[in-house]
């Protein structure tokens, strides 16, 4: 037996509980992994609170990533490889969630980490490192000089802002609260603005044109999105990959037409597949050897498992200082 | 002197007058037309409120196409070319507007009309039907099946469904008014959809799913477009080319990110100079050989400059029953 998160309910962390259930017996082609560290992200969030497809019947079992040591293996050459290897993973696609002490993977999912790398450091290293490897690919790929970088001061907006620019593209930094303005600053960020602020609009449409930005990556959604496509210069895009504000994508009907401007969005999920072998493993050495720095995310608190609803409400309360890690190994490395 | 239409103020019939203005002397590069007809284009009513870029300084000069004669040319050898011919113009660029007696154009913007080509027919060969053999080229490009066509009782909806249907495309019709669903289909389209009906979303699911429905032309925008990028399966793509519905365009966000699908927009304006004259020829030569066909329209009403506050009042009141003409040489043909 094992203890792990369980979801009765979707709507929000009043709908967690911890319960005691069968640890999962690796078939042929899986690996069972006993969880060092597992973080909180936004898409974890948008799970339980329903958003995030696909909407499994409740019970569900949350926790999209994390790291551990694969403690059994069942049949199969890949899965012999990684017995008693540190790892990173990603859960969900075999029906059980990395917010547990053993959770059961394809073993295709579970990477294994380089000796420097640390767990903690590792349970990070999927979904927001790929992500901003991603939008790096899609940005030089457009032959962007610049972009615009929305919720700038949560771990993958800074993310974004490290690795795009010291790729050489500028990095245009937006916020929701003036209080994050001078924290994102102090991290190296060069430009950032604050959506909240009445001259947003203004500034932003001075610095677009100044930069040549015709390239968003928009986490928040609702009408942001459309402030962002109407600053930017005609043929402009904005790619939605988060929905911070909850509320629909709103576009000014000129944008599109007059001004041939385009929104569209992105989804890990949606990317990663279309990457061969080579691609992806190329992919993976990237985020070995990034994640100390540019790829790198600061800890803010670490939860046990019994602590998952508190966890989740510090989270949730502020996304913007520090990721909250639940450590259902009581501890690692 | 010549008589012509003024808008003093932007928003609305309200603002149109007529004046008697001096008739413009063309220069180098320019011919004058004697206008024949010139129709009254949802294009129009957007500049008339204010809603068209350019928004020129007022008093400004409505009217985008019309047909006439070329009864003088400024210096250069296409205007001696087209000099006493019967042409189709596009007028705006030269910042006088085609609701007059007579336009001034540059000569590259005056298309000789074939013989067998009405003056009334050549009066409304541009915007419509260039759009309309635009969305054929962007749906094969994409080698796209089935397509989706809203404001389909429109002059501009039916041509699509028309010429589109023609070249083998499933052309998935939508209407905002039930009384518009009969009368379509008597005019032959197969697929008609009333968006008004409480069956219509899931009608449309039902119906993309089993045509492959990818892509919509639009020209509605606000929540429709919404919903038709709700309706189309994964990795759709909406483009926006009218904005009936005056409001903003809205997109849920999980369509975006989770189902990879895209809002855009089409401008005729933005489109037609990436052709290069090859390519503009052809598609002239196609206007006008499918100009009695796919790509006409039907006349409802013909009034003389001096009702054009009727005749936009005229045309306001019902977009979908056939086009509302002004006759600014007293007749045609």
């Amino acid at each position: 037996m094992m203890k792990a998160v369980v979801l009765d309910e979707y709507g929000g962390a009043a709908g967690l509980r911890v319960a005691d259930l069968p640890t999962p017996q690796p078939r042929r082609g899986e690996v069972l992994i006993e969880v060092a560290a597992t973080p909180i992200n936004p898409s974890d969030l948008a799970f339980i609170a329903g958003n995030y497809p696909p909407k499994p019947p409740v019970p569900a079992y949350p926790g999209l990533e994390g790291s551990g040591t694969v403690v059994r293996a069942g049949p199969g050459i890949v899965g012999r490889y990684l017995s008693g290897k540190r790892v990173a993973f990603v859960a969900g696609g075999g029906g059980g969630g990395a917010w547990a002490e053993y959770v059961k993977v394809p073993s295709g999912l579970a990477l294994p980490l380089d000796n420097e790398v640390t767990l903690e450091a590792g349970a990070m290293s999927v979904v927001n490192p790929m992500t901003a490897l991603a939008f790096l690919e899609i940005a030089r790929s457009g032959n962007h000089r610049s972009v615009l970088n929305t919720a700038a001061a949560g771990a993958l907006g800074q993310m974004v802002d490290r690795l795009l620019s010291s790729a050489g593209i500028r990095v245009i930094n937006i916020l929701r609260r003036p209080a994050h303005v001078d924290e994102v600053a102090k991290h190296g960020a060069d430009l950032v603005l604050d959506s909240s602020s009445p001259d947003f609009d203004a500034e932003l449409r001075v610095v677009c044109k100044q930069e040549g930005a015709r390239l968003a990556f928009d986490a928040v959604a609702g009408e942001l999105t459309g402030r962002l496509l109407a600053a930017m210069p005609g043929e402009a895009t904005v790619i939605v990959y988060g929905g911070l504000s909850e509320q629909p994508v709103r576009a000014e009907i000129g944008d599109l037409i007059f001004k041939g401007k385009t929104v569209t969005g992105f989804w890990l999920t949606r990317w990663l597949p279309q990457k061969n072998i080579v691609q992806s493993t190329r992919l993976w050495r990237r985020v070995q050897r990034l994640i100390g720095s540019e790829l790198s995310s600061e800890i803010r608190s670490r939860y046990p498992l019994e602590s998952v609803g508190e966890a989740v409400t510090d989270y949730e309360s502020d996304m913007s200082s520090g990721k909250v890690m639940l450590t259902p190994a009581g501890g690692t490395d």
